[in-house]
């Protein structure tokens, strides 16, 4: 089995830019899991691993072992590195102790399967990794049948929207596109469009009717959803805020929107 | 007016340690507020304030103007400082230009003030400040009667627990106590107690009738609720969970069970 000791290894290097640079991860179609958990859920959501790599001074001998059994089924490269590679590209240097090296999934929206009468949670363009990876996370909870990101400012597979998601970016059904592209797959779809938008014509959250097919839209917390959502939704909607300050965070905004759904849904039963 | 332009001056050091150690914090009774929003929601809440520390490269005019004219009615000492010393002591150093030194309110249970019915978060004991910031941000939106943490883990005048919630530290009654003082506070005020928990015998959290008194109390995602809580519970109360991983972030667990409450209390109606 290969063994890596030195840091200035060039697969080292590569891993390392791998984690940096979204720009490199697209031109190589690779990303990087960190941790047995994530590596896990991946395998289960049918990604491709090419490598992983494990330091013997942190990963349990039984954490091992179940790598190891998994090269049964799967065809991936196992490699053994130091403890000093391993602080080099871990983000949680002293627990977990595995890496892996995985092929991208096509993130395109004709990949998506879809269920009868869908719930589907369509997020714009949060800079921040930490909101993608709390909403893919709720997502999970609330076994969505898709989350749809509208023009991704980042490659969702940032090493910090996969670590905030607790590797429920790979639970999720994930698509991404343009808001245009997006809205053309829902209408083509006959589904909903419900747009969170503090606005002056938005109704309350609860009076929709989410036992249909349904998308909930929900925008940046500083800048909101933007004027298309607006005209192409069914009907805006809104959480009524009582307090001093006019904002939730958007993944609180989110789940709040989602569970309301989930809510009716259960209801009809 | 007073002039700092040295890093090293003793009212900067001290500031500075403010900042860093809770035990200083409570030593003094004094904490730090950074940023313009922040400092006017906490005049607002009648917080006292000791000082207001402004850098004119930064603040525009206007606000120093705001700030000035708020002088004649309270009375806090006004001190310009270098743009070195802003960047020493604040957060978002290229950025509000703002600070300002606080006195501690008293966070003891006997001085919350409850009105009919109250709905109240108790939280236990969560050691990210960024968590305890969000729930307060939910809490200002719901306008909740009141916060509770229990045990609290760090004071909560620390500046991460005031960033994260975007001054609704301010804007919310908040106190602190052991377990015991709430549980003891909560019971003498006739309160519900609604404890969130992925127990066999929790029932949905859409089936209580929260429109009485009504405390809903979470755990960290880690640890859950203690047994104490389990044990003076009316009903342990539980979100269902339907996906691969089995949590959701603490913020948005609450958010999604105080939402459940707003919108029975506000069908009521």
């Amino acid at each position: 089995m290969k063994e890596i000791s030195s840091p200035n290894n060039d697969l080292v290097k590569d891993i390392a830019l791998l984690l940096e640079k979204s720009r490199v991860r697209k031109k190589k179609g690779l990303f990087v899991i960190e941790g047995l958990r994530e590596i896990l859920l991946a395998i289960q959501g049918s990604y491709d691993l090419e490598k992983i790599l494990y330091c013997e001074e942190i990963i349990s001998s039984d954490e091992l072992d179940q790598i190891i059994g998994l090269r049964e089924e799967l065809n991936f490269e196992l490699i053994k590195i130091s403890l000093r590679v391993y602080q080099k590209l871990a983000h949680r240097k002293k627990t977990e102790g595995i890496l892996a090296v995985s092929k991208f999934k096509s993130l395109d929206l004709k990949y998506i399967h879809l269920n009868d009468k869908p719930l589907i949670l369509v997020a714009e363009a949060s800079e921040k990794p930490g909101n993608i990876g709390a909403l893919l996370r709720t997502a999970d909870a609330a076994n969505l049948d898709c989350v749809i990101i509208a023009n991704p400012k980042t490659d969702v597979y940032n090493p910090n929207i996969i670590r905030s998601s607790v590797g429920c970016l790979f639970t999720n059904q994930v698509a991404t596109g343009s808001t245009d592209e997006i809205i053309e797959f829902l209408n083509r779809k006959g589904i909903n469009i419900y747009a969170a938008a503090l606005n002056e014509n938005s109704i309350l959250y609860t009076n929709p009717d989410y036992r249909e097919s349904s998308a909930i839209i929900v925008g940046t917390e500083d800048k909101g959803l933007s004027e298309k959502w607006l005209n192409e939704s069914l009907e805006k909607i809104i959480i009524p805020m009582e307090g001093k300050i006019d904002s939730l965070n958007v993944s609180v905004s989110a789940a709040i929107l989602i569970f309301e759904a989930k809510r009716q849904r259960a209801q009809s039963l």
